[in-house]
């Protein structure tokens, strides 16, 4: 036996590992494949970076994010014992899956949702549960308040869609769920609803956070969970000890003051996503309500003919003028659609120019 | 069943957290009770740090630290294939329980060695095998070689006694263990001898370092793993997709780049390692031989006397004139015995100085 490489579990061997959006390498791209926002880290950022990067970074970070914690709590209305930094919101679904569930206790989410979640339930050999979207992608609140299984991710603002659900929906849900009510509010700075307020009425109810979309900082890896104590004391017992290094707890603090900055940076995109969905709806093209970052569109060629053919046939030619967007095209309900991140004004012309030239967009003869 | 909160799986609801060491808030301490670096990081650190802490923040992390992965595969002379970076050395500890152990695939550690194995293993459901350490710390090559576990972490240079084991005997161990040999290699840098040059001759050797210690950049959360490309391929598939924050990734690679100032450090931490084990001596204490940043030593009273009561009593000593070091009652072979991180020469006279201003030190009349 020496020397042989013994192999991994086998529902590990059999994984095939999230694909997270291309990070295209080179200049001249405009990036609207991964949702990230378009303004800047607000300056009070580099600021506390800049300062966290001296000698003390030979020290162990604070093993709790104290601080980050406790303005989280102020910021939200909630105790301290109800947040838990961790380091980007990927690792709070993570956490998630491996503290509730497993072979025996499955994992449930909206069909298609974050692909994420299926790669989180094949890692920890936990059986799946999936409802399917309706196709406006509203929220099957009786078909989740059902589902056979001890934890629900809900994709609130849905995503690839960018439907929001409504607080009193979200409320029904909980209410009717037993298991844990996990909803993923990595959109909601865009959204004008969510869910925290529900949870001093909801304990099975866990709200996830990121700072990677609303707050600019996709780079840093900063997420939360905001949950009954009991739970984020189980999710505490189970992250890494250090999971936040010292730069991003000072960066995350620093975003998190900068208020004015976050207000402005949401007001932009938000009407630039409303002026984007008039524009493609000029075209003829239907787009989903949008509460998030991002717009799910249907791309009609110069025939008005749509389908998974056209939405591919477009997503190469954006590719091709180096204008990056998101093409799913596996589930039926995504397969003839478009995922476009809400960039700059600028970039919006530029993608709409791109739109514009497409060979196949020039009406038949 | 509405609003009441599902338990845990029943392993996790059972589970103890990991006990970092104290990080104690305020002035004025001397902090020798985690092991870090005294010296602080290289200078290109913070200017890396700063360049990557502007408007780039608000775009996701190149999600296989690719730049960093190169430099560390040429630092070690493998391949790209055969190096995976990870966000702190722990990350990468649990990444191997998770893929390799579970209910019938049992983990083996030295005892007593690093407190987090214990962890790990509860937090998969996996069973634990433990091999005793010898009085003397020394490798027990065939225990280990026999041990009936998948996987097996062995500190190296050993901890918290400090020893360091012979590359051959390591060669012994991974010739002759049917399972993963993981050494973990935390403390390396300042070890004669290391794994490395094992891994070509043995695909079943993982080995594990961090830039925590010997790079000064415990605050900063990287760590890597070297190993076969299969086994850093299964690791790669259930890490998370972004594990390493820009910072991080930046970072890290300056201080790879910062040959001088590493060798400095190094140099100057097992000097005054020589020097603070010498000085112990003529105290008349016994202290392991350390091929790592800290010492093992086993303190005596005015009476010449050890024993845990000793230990205790200088621990609580130094506490209360606020040095910090380590002590680990509940084993038999850490309870007589203190963990001193190697400091600064002036923090080091002043813990001489306290211990030899400790009353129970004063013969007895």
């Amino acid at each position: 036996m020496a020397g042989r490489i013994p192999p991994p579990l086998p529902h590990v061997a059999a994984l095939e590992a999230y694909t997270p959006g291309t990070q295209p390498a080179g200049a001249g791209w405009i990036k609207l494949n991964t949702n990230e926002n378009p303004c800047p880290p607000a300056p009070e950022v580099a600021a506390a970076i800049r300062e966290a990067a001296g000698d003390a970074l030979r020290l162990y970070p604070e093993p709790r994010s104290a601080a980050l914690r406790a303005a989280l709590a102020r910021h939200h209305d909630l105790a301290e014992e109800n947040v838990l930094a961790v380091n980007g919101s990927d690792e709070a679904l993570a956490l998630l899956v491996r503290a509730y569930t497993g072979p025996g206790a499955p994992v449930g989410y909206l069909d298609p949702s974050y692909s994420l979640y299926p790669v989180l339930a094949r890692a920890a050999a936990t059986p799946q549960v999936t409802v399917p979207c309706p196709v406006d992608f509203s929220l099957p609140v009786e078909a989740v308040a059902v589902a056979a299984c001890r934890l629900f991710f809900l994709t609130s603002p849905h995503a690839p869609s960018g439907r929001g659900f409504s607080r009193a929906s979200l409320a029904a849900v909980a209410a009717s769920f037993s298991g844990l009510l996990v909803v993923d509010e990595a959109y909601a700075d865009f959204a004008d609803e969510d869910a925290v307020a529900l949870l001093d009425r909801h304990p099975n109810l866990v709200v996830v956070r990121t700072f990677s979309k609303g707050r600019s900082l996709a780079g840093l890896r900063v997420g939360y969970v905001l949950a009954a104590a009991e739970v984020i004391g189980v999710l505490d017992r189970i992250r890494d000890s250090y999971n936040l290094d010292r730069l991003a707890q000072a960066g995350a603090l620093a975003a998190l003051g900068a208020e004015a900055h976050h207000a402005r940076c949401v007001a932009e995109v938000k009407a630039t996503r409303e002026w984007l969905t008039g524009q493609l709806a000029e075209r003829g093209w239907e787009t989903v309500p949008s509460q998030a970052n991002f717009v799910f569109t249907t791309p009609r060629d110069g025939e008005g003919r749509s389908g998974a053919e056209v939405a591919r046939g477009l997503f190469e030619w954006l590719e091709s003028r180096k204008v990056l967007v998101r093409h799913f095209p596996r589930h039926p309900l995504t397969a003839s659609g478009l995922r476009i991140t809400v960039g700059t004004r600028r970039e919006m012309d530029r993608l709409l120019e791109e739109i514009d030239s497409w060979p196949n967009r020039a009406k038949q003869p």
